[in-house]
């Protein structure tokens, strides 16, 4: 039984803290600071990202004095030190940096196949790669920090939440995206009214989440907001191509879906896009990563002390500012409503009682509790995202134990893998390129030929 | 579809106007007028109730008129006249008055069965009397003001509920109950804080609700309380006589009973208990009925324009406000959590999809939608409350269809009904009771012969 | 309330009377005479199968009259007078006949998606195009003769029955398929040993069915079987091309696939190699038109008295035996198991209560009972099996009420379709060239400009 | 994995082989020899037993000698060695022997409580005394003869099925009841047909198992047979009183009740003739004792060398019989349905996937597979099974763990424990007369006082 827990001085400890996001994130404690008392903020990297830990963390310095708080910022490469005794620790980092990501997007496309960071191959490989990373630092929170929660933005958000629902018994795990801020947002400016203006209703998995909206009399506008959401390109988070869904088939479904929907609503013209995209200008993490030098290059001027406006052209904008807005709404027992990722428990009715569901949930002191959803109004919806669960289940699998079927069984079942024979090239070609950050999978690096066949 | 919903002067209508009740509700909606604009309040009742109504709607004026807000108040006994375009309809008749009751509490004591008001062979009659009068106000609402809310207090109010949700398409019925309210007094009034300072989640059927605790850190304190609790017999409704659970049985669920609970686990002692105080007292109705009549002399004084301290001795307490509040609430979108009566929908794993339940619910302008409470700790609260689910269930189908199998099947599965013989005795003379309230058994009542072999 | 059943000389009707396989039906009757007295046989068809009736009839009556037996042979154009007190009902009709089959097979094929007969676009408009007539057979047979059995082999087979079990309350439906049979045989012929050497367990959808299989002793022999199929090129149904599965995917199963299968596991493979062989050859609706022709050629022979070797050339080969079979068997109470489309009631947990399964079932007089199968034991199987009921029932939906955005839904949802943009393009273009057989769609017929955008 | 198996002569185990009923288990190996090649029977048993085990080893080897087959039979003490290289073992056995079963029954009655010995406080009791044990042969059964079969029919024969099938990986036991076998033999007889003339379907609980009828041509009978069965007291058991239960409320219920259900169903009638009869002849258990005495005098005379007559006359016929046939159809693989014990999988909707559940199986050489049930008909069945599931779950928890307050847990959830004031006082009497044979419960003997309060 762990110690009763009372109100103080809070350390955060975040992993991955020579991400270009930290300045968010340090402006989202700075502007919270007099609901959520943070005292020490811990920005934790590996030896690869120490130079990046170093610019990032010293801007967030610059930050904390100017603003004038009583926080301390401490860098460091030693984990175990920084999460000792830490109330919450967040995780942003990317295992294999850029250049992995790169790999994940590249070798699918030479396959004729989408290569994307969080769907397809490339977002199986980064879970396969995350995972194992995760669940140590699980392990090191339940030893060091057993009253701490663990605010996990490492993408494939979704799936890595339930790797630890389903492979440890750590349960103060709360899975955050973006995807539903950046919905929030884009209904409110349709409608030129302020966002609390709003009730919505997410549920679905990470990256495949769906909504309903209604006003503050009760009225539903989610038919209204999809007629109103035709022809905005400006809509949506800017990593993905703005193809528009057909308008008949979403209003058919009864909720709207995340950008992300269109990697299989639009299967065959999202992938012509991607390759030609890919052709012309090479993969989306080459992109990221020239945007990533020069936010870098900004960061190292001593006379800034704030987050840069370039930061918010970065896909993952609003990520940050809701992991604060979710540790100050579990601090203070707010009882507002998010989505996050979290055990499903029975809420939505179509997926299984422990998978991670990305849900509006109440936020308690004791942690997210979804709203209950109950079933999907579509038999559509319903058996997409059980093939989903089903699929995330088995990377899952594959991530934990290393077990090359299981991956392969993870391809075979990813609709955005058009079957074994070329799923299984890909699947080979990224457990080579990926050898360094995956361990687990030893027994396919000592047997290659076996698994080759 | 019906017209779009808009902010408004509202128009309330309390079916059973005539109650005893009645000056908590004007109370609780004068407490409210700033945020909750009530314009009109019309109190129905029938021809029997027509002196009470009087009596108790004269109060009401008087009290309106002392809070000087802008709000008439009308008594009438044209039910459709006063549904006719209204916001909120709450009810709270009793089907064949306080008479009725004691005979649903005389009849079963008489033949050595608990005799209760809303527990057992009498609890199933009322649901008996009441389900038919429902319905058919559900039907007026359904022509005359589509767009209104049901809050239904009336017992069994679960059952109540049940019947509407899966014998109607009226879904915009929420039940209500004083229990869960009061529980949340009394944990409050045992830490000597607010009951702000805490967070209760409540999982169940009403009369048969169970319930955890946390403080504003998380902290769950529900076993703490528990031991608080011991021997504090000033708690609970004042109906039930306050008997000791076995403490490490209840500690052993991990959740906390509600008051009722002890007809079931302290079957015997309460039984025993009854019986002593029926011989001695006579029925709890015949209790009511003179606190009743004492009421409602004090209610004829037209000096009197406030609710007189005695009613909340009576054991609805913190009912009306409860009504009030959930009124308020569904109005401006509060957001709230609220123990109501309502469709499950996956929140309680372990009961039907359709199942109402009572339960934890964040409260929108579009009603409440439950907070997801997954399945229960133990397997005794689970086999116990699918066994009064199940029995609920054939109640309503009994009361809905006159079928005097399903009436003699629900007793055979009510928990507090040892066996058909004395059971099927019971049913038959509780049937001949009540005849003038019970049209929908005719063939019964036409066959008397063939039904009691 | 049906009159009690008794045992007596049967009434067999089959609709589709006219066509190629009614030789191997009639074979089943005459080899099954002494264990099923059939005396009436009614082979019915429509006007536009009348000359293929009469050749075949001819020939069935001729069987008949060479096998001695007591038996009548009726052609007939009148569906409901052949039905009238029948005591089985079979149905192998095809709505639009062949040309019907070269259309859904050639739209898709020409906008580069799989052409096939029960399987993506094609299949779900062959179930556009049966569904309301088996809905009328259905209701023709609970008029005229309430104690039939419909034995459906029309395809597709269980899409087929998920329509009659979901939108009539006729129960006494069975669909059936050669798939299991046909498995059952190329499993004994590879050990060389009688098909009653196995006991066999099928679970899944007609035409998405895995299967496992033991030996009397009970060792199970799933994988072992597996290893003896690899390159058995001649194993399988005729129209299916029998490309190899990844050995190691299904194995990891724990569950053999059936021959469709392939089109979902090797989707990209399945496709080339079906674009190439339309390009060369046309499609197969075409091949199977000559092969048809070729054996009316055969009926005519008046010296012609027994089913023709060449019958079992066709795809279909074992269909007509089982369905004999399983008549035998639900006529005597056989208490057999026999693989066959009939309701889940909870025999496959990872797949609707009401949903329509292929299952190996124990078959009585009172029809088919599923032996319960449990959860599939890979989350492989489990995902794309809901997603394939899924499209299912959008397909069923969409055939019985002929709303457009189903049927949209239905194509957005179904593996083979890759995204609403071609989806939509297929789907009018199948629309337009079926007008005829699809009255249920009318409103798009009637409001083409408003669902072609 | 264990190594292939195959046909070959059989090792047949019998723990608690002194059992009265061992000559009908003889018997029963003896008539299927043709069939079932069994070579060696086992007969083991305890100390205590050890004169009991001879008197009736020495009859079953005289039946065996005068049968004239090649069949071994041993005795002995040593359960280990017996195991070793079994086919199948049978569990018989009963903790404390009847001394245990007389004050099961006998301390519930002085109680007020019914004093049963397999339901109830002593039905509970039972299971806690057995659970072990048998956890303990499955232990050896899978060091020594990991191929066998567990046919397990000592009592609460589901409660122990549960108990293996829910704490530890060993999935061959079935549990086996005579119940079933009773129930079509009283048909049959009302009938005056052969049992084979009839289809049951068997689903429930063990002692809490309701089933259906049909004739070869597919009717039901099962209205038909019950009222048959009105008034034939000759019928049911001998253990259990004959009193009729409600006509009505049965045939509402659309499934036939076992003869268990009298004590749930006629509560306090039962409880009212079970007390008459404990002041007049005390327990059931005195009475076996003398009926057991003079079975094993008969024993003694060394002329016998068949199964007396007498032996028929007691509680448990038919149970060592069924027995033979299950193993029969196991290791024939047999294909016929018999109602056993065995892990639910969804056969029946209402009950946990994993729990035991007797129901009507198809019996394999891989063991028995349920066939599916579905949902029960009417909520009456569905809410008391899913109670009786969940007292049946505390039962087993509580003889695994020895926690006190699980124990009182299933004592607060068993219908027939009126409370937890007399059930606490009745379990802890148990507890202290039962000591010897309940060393889990250790807890409560070292720290009595702390448990009694």
């Amino acid at each position: 039984m762990s110690q009763k827990k009372e109100k103080k001085g809070l350390k955060i400890v975040t992993i991955g803290g020579g991400s270009s996001y930290t300045p968010e994130l340090i402006e989202g404690f700075i502007k919270r600071i007099k609901e959520l008392p943070v005292t020490e903020i811990w920005l934790v990297d590996i030896e690869e990202g120490r130079e990046k830990l170093e610019i990032v963390g010293n801007l967030a310095k610059r930050m904390v004095k100017k603003a004038g708080i009583d926080c301390e910022v401490h860098l460091t490469l030693d984990r175990r030190k920084a999460i000792k005794d830490a109330d919450f620790v967040t995780t942003q980092f990317r295992v294999g940096q850029l250049a992995a990501r790169i790999k994940d997007e590249r070798i699918p496309f030479e396959n004729g196949l989408l290569g994307q960071e969080t769907n397809g191959a490339g977002g199986m490989f980064k879970a396969f790669r995350t995972i194992p990373v995760i669940l140590d630092i699980v392990s090191d929170i339940k030893e060091l920090a057993p009253n701490a929660w663990l605010i996990n933005f490492t993408n494939p958000a979704g799936i890595v939440t339930q790797a630890v629902l389903n492979y440890t018994d750590f349960d103060k795990i709360v899975g955050l995206c973006n995807i539903p801020v950046h919905t929030q947002m884009d209904c409110a400016s349709l409608y030129e009214k302020d966002v609390t203006e709003f009730r919505f209703q997410f549920a679905g998995l990470n990256h495949f989440v769906w909504y309903r909206v209604w006003d503050k009399n009760g009225n539903e506008l989610t038919a209204d907001l999809w007629e109103k959401r035709q022809d905005k390109k400006n809509l949506g988070v800017k990593n993905i191509v703005s193809i528009n869904y057909d308008y008949d088939q979403i209003k058919d479904l009864g909720m709207l879906p995340c950008d992300y929907h269109r990697y299989y609503y639009l299967q065959d013209e999202m992938l012509k896009e991607g390759l030609k995209s890919f052709k012309e200008k090479g993969t989306r993490g080459e992109i990221v990563k020239k945007v990533e030098e020069e936010l870098f290059e900004l960061y190292k001027d001593e006379n800034l002390a704030e987050k840069p406006k370039q930061l918010e052209q970065r896909g993952g904008a609003y990520y940050s500012d809701a992991a604060c807005e979710l540790i100050s709404a579990i601090y203070n027992d707010k009882g507002i409503i998010m989505a996050v990722n979290t055990r499903n428990k029975g809420a939505v009715s179509d997926l299984p009682y422990d998978a991670a569901v990305e849900i509006s949930s109440y936020i308690t002191a004791d942690g997210p509790i979804p709203i209950t959803f109950g079933k999907f109004p579509n038999a559509g919806q319903r058996g997409y995202i059980q093939l989903m669960k089903a699929m995330e289940e088995l990377v899952v699998k594959a991530a934990v134990t290393g077990n090359y079927y299981t991956a392969l069984q993870a391809f075979a079942t990813n609709p955005l893998v058009p079957g074994t024979t070329v799923g299984r090239k890909v699947l080979n070609e990224l457990l080579d390129a990926h050898e360094k950050y995956l361990p687990q999978f030893r027994d396919y690096y000592e047997n290659r030929e076996k698994y080759r066949k």
